[in-house]
């Protein structure tokens, strides 16, 4: 087994699981990508097992602290490991993601359950190599109907992959119901956004529709109406879903009907509407922003900064003092300090002063590693207007 | 009214509510300490009403964005506007802070609430001349029996105030029992750490708690043994809570036995403790860090941040694979990224890798406002130590 030493000081030495290309001391052997590789400091300190490309910056993401393969029974006993989490962690098992990568030491392994059909995504090439042993695995442990893959997320390029999705194994209708949040809603595994819902968001949902009671509710970026059909079911007196794709917008107003929930739904861009319902004057008691990312490199952050701040100063701008905003920013590359003081910034603008209320995360079945910050990605941050001093 | 007119790019700009003496551009007047005065920037554009200090480091507080002066009114809407935030949120009215200083627009006051007495700080210059004012206040907007000052904090030196404790208004035994999270307490508002309780970890208790039952637990800095008790009730199968204070100690013990809980209560300190216990080699299943501040200066930050990765890295040795660490920073002066990143030396030192399982902050009494970081001091962070991998 070829075997990769790493410099002094490399993350890994601070509880990372990745060696990037600039750390690398040396290589000896010639590992093909994708293949296992040995790890060790310079002065010969075993420090696990990792998985090789040498076509991304990433050029080893270790998967275990010992000698291991990556053989099917070590994918059975992960898996294993996984659910076992999130059972404890009291996450609904009928719909959650079961396997959040490093987190739950399998690098570049994502998989989500949506009842009886499992949706796989293999972002990195030592995974995508090894698809036949996970989907084996993965029936072995959790026996599911279908499984089909959505291997479309530009993240791939990195590890010098293409798009690719389909089914995998088993028979069934990609499109269907499902029941979640104790509503149901139709998703479709191998077209919709992400896999089909936004998992991450489960805990928040509820969080933030405990505020609409009573209230006119704003939802942008309202994808499937997720956030607004949980506000409509809590009292709120008004929901409005803002979402600028049509397909999108379509299925949040089948979900509302669905339901049996009056949720008024505007195919529209948001940061349009949020411009108009500023003029209008007709203020709201809780704006909701959850946006896609709005960059997926480091070079655009501040483009993208300006852009959470914008939303977040017209919707201040929306709220009547005890008014509630609930801001959220999935983008890898923008901190919860950068997020937390442009909103800041954005309020001061907006000459709004607010407490904090709540700074939700991920939901537990996406667990966040300490010390591997890539883990986590989703910042929330729910204010209350304060009373004007 | 004297005026300060405030140099630009000041944090005031920014949200903040604190004018620093770097920070002043001019000062027209001669105000006495404690005055209000009125701020404007350098251009003329009124910034609000502030209370002047010559003494501190902080020369004015803003409490108003408007022209306003510190009347008995002023106090008593104040107040109704921060029991009213409380109400909202769902905090137990009868015992909270009922005051958080800048959070409730009232920069320097805090007032606690056990049962039918108050307690009482006034930790600026401008809040403790008022005082007759604000016990007036309180008499007409609360009517409590009781009354008193807990104005030993260290911090009143910084605004050359000397330490005081006692009755202001009323009657009453300042030794009581309350009944706080659905059980008996025996509290010393006179004489106990803080003013008693330590209320800004309401939330906290029972959030930890909830990993408790069936499992070894080990409270240190215990203090009266909140968490402790928390977790016997829970079905922990064990609890020994580590208490340095004879006095803390007794009261531990007491309350154990009048809620019928069983406790050992261990008079010791908690880092030695930690390290007997590591040698005894006898795991937990629980682990709770609630120190007080390890540092009240910037200066000594190095030494505070050295005691914090000590502690986590004798409990994170104590704890087997599934074991949970539950740690606690007070401490002003270590931010929740410099907490996070000790902790997270602390388990690569360990050789333990852990899920974040949550970031519990200040209960919801203890409001935190957005741009002003100084009403923000609680930072917990709750970890699962993952299987060996």
């Amino acid at each position: 087994m070829a075997t990769l030493s790493i410099k002094p000081r490399s993350r890994i030495f601070h509880g990372h699981e990745w060696v990037f290309s600039g750390e690398v001391a040396s290589l000896r052997g010639q590992p093909a990508d994708g293949e296992v590789i040995s790890l060790m400091d310079v002065r010969g300190k075993p420090m696990g097992s990792a998985i090789f490309n040498s076509k991304s910056q990433i050029v080893a993401r270790r998967f275990s602290r010992r000698k291991q393969d990556l053989d099917a029974d070590f994918f059975r006993r992960r898996l294993a490991q996984a659910a076992e989490y999130r059972v404890h962690r009291g996450v609904d098992p009928s719909v959650c993601r079961l396997v959040w990568s490093e987190s739950d030491g399998l690098p570049g392994l994502v998989v989500d359950r949506y009842g009886d059909a499992l949706v796989v995504q293999t972002l990195t090439l030592g995974m995508d190599q090894r698809l036949p042993e996970i989907v084996s695995a993965l029936m072995d442990v959790f026996s599911p109907a279908l499984i089909v893959e959505r291997n479309d997320a530009p993240v791939r390029h990195a590890e010098g992959m293409e798009p690719r999705t389909g089914v995998l194994a088993g028979e069934g209708i990609a499109r269907r119901v499902v029941r979640w949040l104790d509503l149901e809603f139709e998703v479709d595994l191998l077209q919709g956004h992400k896999t089909g819902f936004y998992l991450d968001q489960a805990a928040s949902y509820p969080l933030v529709a405990g505020f609409a009671k009573g209230r006119r509710v704003l939802d942008c970026f309202a994808n499937q109406g997720a956030f607004s059909l949980c506000c409509a079911r809590a009292g709120a007196s008004e929901v409005i879903a803002v979402e600028i794709g049509a397909e999108a917008a379509a299925l949040a107003r089948e979900n509302a009907n669905r339901n049996g929930l009056s949720v008024q739904v505007i195919e529209a861009n948001a940061f349009d509407y949020l411009k108009e319902a500023e003029a209008a004057a007709n203020p709201f008691g809780l704006v909701i922003l959850d946006p896609p990312s709005f960059t997926r490199s480091k070079g655009k952050l501040q483009d993208a900064l300006r852009g959470y701040k914008e939303i977040h100063l017209r919707a201040a701008k929306l709220l009547a003092p005890g008014g509630v905003l609930a801001g959220f920013c999935c983008s890898h590359h923008v901190s919860a300090r950068d997020y937390e003081e442009t909103v800041n910034d954005a309020l001061v603008d907006a000459r709004r002063s607010a407490h904090v209320l709540a700074r939700p995360g991920q939901a537990p079945d996406h667990p966040v590693l300490l010390g591997v910050p890539e883990s986590e990605y989703l910042k929330g941050l729910v204010l209350e207007m304060a009373p004007g001093r």
